[in-house]
């Protein structure tokens, strides 16, 4: 029986969306607002299992390609995705049966809801990350071996870029080239899958989790200390398998560029009394590697998120600010993400970073 | 009547293009062989004057975009302007009736050629440009108003990039930045033209022009001195209007790097017996400016054209290096760029140049 996803869930799963994303997947305000508004007028949307999706199935992943920063300037008028859809199909000649988010990561989470409800193609519960990640070559879709394009790329002018290219590095390359072309951001349909590749390339159930965590988050409203056991425990019974506290602390420095399209940088966080050693968080556009001390805490693939402090509320990498008071979780990453195959792309070493990979249960 | 171009014109054309070409259109060594092999396979092409263009024509625009000297190292297996006529006509649903080269500028003069024969379309005597210039709204067809998309990319991984933007600046981003994903260069199928737009928008004659260019050059082989008086006959009777002699002497500096997907940079030029000032040549892809002393001699939308002092070769920008002993001529731009709506994109200030344009006339 599929569930649906109605106007009153959107809160949660943009909290849940955003603490899962790892500071990455953007900002999620106006894309709240614009889904709220969009499942109000065109009703709710089918949230399938991926163990549903039948088998002459044609699903399409949805998303936002860009610099996390340029959306909170750059703003969507919330029509893009069902440009994207009606280009995607009219362009391949096919019906989009099932859509799915490309990750489960800030406004990237809803955004593919105004899609759903609009032309009534349900969502798949899960996506290409299990998380939020910067590259596309980094997708569960990528990794199994999904072609990215036909691809589709609706930009903020009206118009539209699309790709035939079998090789998802040469893709990422070309996209994220458009991207910044066009101010930073684009709208994409992209990673078209049969229903036999969906099943092998997608993180199920990401979607309905991400909703657990933004009621366990709204129903727990308090500081990071009271979320934390509540939290624990439902990752404890999920894929993600563990959750860390790993530093509690106050903004001290952030420095922030885009470079190459994407949000470079690194925030430094201090603890509040001050005689602990300070916590560094290696961004781009998601939180790669956290350090304290110079010794490694945790890194990806492994999700680092940030909270308020006193709130819980998950932050966004771009919304990071001086004198923010903080907690850091660390968090196990989806299977997908364990296998050697996997590790070529999304370890610390794919980063540049001159490590391997340790997972977060064993720091 | 149309002329018929055949594979013993190509040395010919190539030569009169890079002649034209002000140092950019890319070296057409490779292109040369390219396409003298695939007129003798396929036959030649008709080559249609502008005022015979039906009124159902539908005319596309086909050429190379990128870095010239990445021409050097990413070599064309000439084919890609055969993938590019098939994608463009499977996308937009229409056959190409005539193919127009978007500038008579080196490879680009004779790329278009290879499809043309191959597909038997005939190929107008003109271009977008009148000589080559590095962005698409430089094009007189942008000028003219013509919309530059549908338009599409392929690239030498086998894949292609399609496009569908209303704007002109908006599609030289794109294009630029899918060339440079794509390692520099791109060829693609744009600007496609109903006859009425290809009438206003085409710069006519520039082919067969270019072709008697490089006849004239080929017939007075001999040092620049000797063939100035036949190129200046040529060029007074032509919508150019008039040749003239800038510098002659040695190249003794040349800087050149790779920004934003162009070929920028500069040359410096010595008179051989040293006593006079030295030219310094201001380039991005084409010859821009010309300053002797610190005075404009010439500037872009004029031409500024290097030839090898000895044997009269043009050379492309690209293949200048320290010691070669050149004639730099001047030559007037044709008609289509004195507007004040061209000289608006085209004049010294449209490429960051603190001057007004003043004809070569008048300099």
């Amino acid at each position: 029986m599929p569930v649906t996803i109605t106007h009153a869930d959107i809160a949660d799963l943009c909290c849940g969306s955003v603490f899962l994303a790892t500071g990455g997947g953007g900002d999620p305000y106006v894309s709240q607002i614009l889904v709220e508004q969009a499942l109000k007028k065109h009703g709710a949307v089918d949230l399938v299992p991926l163990a549903d999706v039948p088998d002459d199935a044609f699903v399409v992943a949805i998303g936002e390609v860009g610099a996390p920063t340029v959306s909170l300037e750059q703003l969507p008028i919330g029509t893009e995705c069902l440009d994207a859809v009606d280009r995607f199909e009219a362009w391949v000649g096919k019906k989009i049966t099932h859509i799915v988010s490309f990750e489960v990561g800030g406004a990237n989470s809803v955004i593919p809801l105004i899609a759903a409800a609009a032309k009534k193609i349900p969502l798949i519960d899960g996506d290409g990350m299990g998380r939020a990640l910067p590259e596309a070559q980094m997708m569960t879709f990528a990794i199994e071996g999904v072609r990215p394009t036909p691809a589709v790329a609706v930009d903020y002018a009206g118009g539209a870029t699309y790709f035939d290219t079998a090789d998802t590095l040469l893709y990422e390359r070309q996209i994220r080239n458009i991207a910044m072309a066009m101010g930073g951001m684009v709208f994409t349909a992209e990673h078209p899958m049969s229903a036999e590749e969906a099943r092998r390339a997608i993180v199920p159930g990401t979607i309905s989790f991400a909703l657990e965590v933004g009621r366990t988050l709204t129903r727990h409203y308090g500081n990071a200390k009271h979320v934390e056991a509540p939290l624990r425990a439902l990752f404890d019974r999920s894929d993600y398998g563990i959750l860390k506290h790993l530093y509690t602390g106050k903004i001290v420095d952030i420095n922030r560029k885009i470079v190459g399209g994407f949000d470079v940088g690194e925030a430094t966080i201090e603890s509040v009394g001050g005689n602990a050693p300070a916590m560094k968080l290696s961004i781009k556009n998601e939180f790669l590697v956290a350090t304290v001390d110079g010794r490694v805490v945790a890194s990806v693939p492994d999700l680092i998120t940030m909270v308020d402090h006193e709130t819980s509320s998950p932050i966004n990498s771009e919304r990071i600010h001086y004198g923010q008071r903080v907690t850091v979780f660390g968090i196990g990453c989806p299977p997908h993400y364990r296998s050697e195959r996997a590790l070529k792309v999304v370890a610390p070493r794919a980063f540049g970073f001159d490590f391997d990979f340790v997972p977060i249960e064993k720091l």
